[in-house]
């Protein structure tokens, strides 16, 4: 654990990623504990050996004693009401979250009142599985995880969520709530809308379509298995910023389309793709070292460090 | 191997799919050997200890001597050349192919007036990878391989092709070459223009964007990794059932996208999506056993039940 001060993680909502949050803190050390609304979600946690409660107010008591920090883990629809309980509970906890758009939760939590310690978080990990069953403690293990920089946001909290994602096994994308959520628009949201739809196209050739299908059928609808009130719970809030990647690539697919119905070709289709994909594959993370929290300036430099591609691995520079 | 009788394969390209199958038909018993024109092929084959040469009227002229199966593995672009020759050396040898699609394959059997012992096949197996480098006995073990039963298939030639594809490790998908081409236009053809789109549309968000991306960007750009010219070989040649599939994804895009912009929702993508994927994790392949090649309709018996996602895994019943 890099840290040893303030070091009680409350984790509120133990699904997928909640639960592998409150997995991989209790394994790097910290002193950890949950709460999940749903009674089956708190027996599968507590028989394997967590401490889950769906009892939120005294979830929140145990944090606002223990200065703990909150890290909230449930989907977009239900944050408000989250939110709500930990004004009343808990208002002067350090405060994150792992919720896949980032814009949407900061006004919440502005209208929550609860701006002063918030720092935005989104670990970019997953699995078309969901819930507690589906959590691991590795599963952050080597993956970006978005700490927010956004203007007004404070140097402990920061420390505190930022300590958090690293002792989770994630290095750091420093990244403001709109520029975040542009991001995500095209490389989650969008993978999302593209796999329900081949998925669709795929089936409409019936059995013997997915009969024959392998690889590459097999691999761009692996989120179509994601369960469709989840897939809105993310895409949905971030309309949007995926309108504006869906419409990109709409121009892309009829420029393909026109190009296959005048001469059979592709056009610049296939090109494009390969050198793009090759550029995701060899995209180097460089290591951001020589900006510290509370420097004079320093969301406005990470932002444009993170913006440029680089990363926080270590806080001990 | 299934069979004794007429055991010689000749493989005519060792890229990662012939490569492939000369590979494991050699481990499967076969006295196999194979053509590659490039010289750096033939040297990387043989080095593996694998008896790949680039005299092709050597390697067609054991082919006649042996009655060896003729497995045609270069692209669409260069059969018409390899047919060519064939008909030269070797015109009497039964005859297949690994081509990613059969109506254009089979037109170039029928143009070289090499029909009467040709049966299209097309092992559903790949990767992103290229060439004999990348090939593996192991690539179709499990896989489906789609046998051709096009009206006027004689049964002599047809065992040996799936004895072959039995004992790569495959189960076989009967098919006529239309309804293949159709049918991997949407499981194949598709899932490659949506990976080039992906690839481009994430890409358009920067280093931040390529920076946050996680498995469901990796996932549905993995196939735009496979170089430009392949995967132009692969779809371009399918162009009217490509475009038939594509339409499709564009009318059911178009519905989300205006959704979006209506009311913020994706409409009945998700729900959609989320039902046919299922249907594609829960397919069942069930086994043909009650018909045998010669038996009275056996093409059209087996055609009808490939449609009806019927597949063969043994040919002793």
């Amino acid at each position: 654990m890099t840290g040893d001060r303030n070091s009680a993680v409350c984790v509120l909502g133990t699904g997928l990623i909640g639960g592998s949050v409150l997995r991989a803190a209790v394994a790097a050390g910290y002193e950890s504990w949950g709460f999940n609304r749903s009674a089956t979600g708190v027996r599968a946690a507590r028989s394997d050996g967590f401490d889950v409660s769906d009892d939120i107010e005294a979830v929140l008591a145990r944090a606002a004693a223990a200065d703990a920090l909150l890290v909230v883990g449930v989907p977009m629809p239900a944050v408000d009401a989250i939110l709500s309980d930990v004004k009343l509970f808990a208002p002067d906890c350090p405060l994150t979250d792992v919720v896949s758009v980032k814009a949407p939760v900061a006004a919440a939590v502005r209208a929550h009142e609860l701006s002063a310690r918030y720092v935005g978080g989104h670990p970019m990990a997953g699995t078309a599985e969901s819930g507690w069953a589906a959590s691991t403690p590795g599963l952050f293990e080597g993956a970006a995880w978005a700490v927010g920089v956004d203007p007004g946001t404070r140097a402990e909290p920061w420390m505190r969520v930022a300590r958090l994602a690293l002792d989770c096994g994630s290095y750091l994308v420093p990244v403001v709530a709109e520029e975040h959520d542009r991001a995500v628009a095209r490389i989650s949201h969008l993978p999302h809308v593209l796999a329900e739809a081949l998925a669709v196209a795929g089936a409409g050739g019936g059995d013997l379509a997915l009969g024959l299908a392998a690889g590459s059928f097999r691999d761009g609808t692996r989120v179509a298995a994601t369960s469709a009130d989840l897939v809105r719970a993310i895409c949905e809030p971030n309309s949007a910023a995926l309108l504006e990647a869906l419409d990109d690539t709409l121009r892309l697919l009829n420029a393909a389309r026109d190009s296959l119905a005048a001469d059979g070709t592709l056009g610049e289709l296939a090109d494009a793709g390969y050198s793009e994909r090759d550029r995701y594959d060899t995209l180097e993370r460089w290591e951001i070292t020589d900006i510290h929290p509370g420097d004079h300036d320093w969301l406005d430099r990470l932002r444009d460090a993170g913006r440029r591609g680089g990363v926080i691995r270590r806080l001990d520079h």
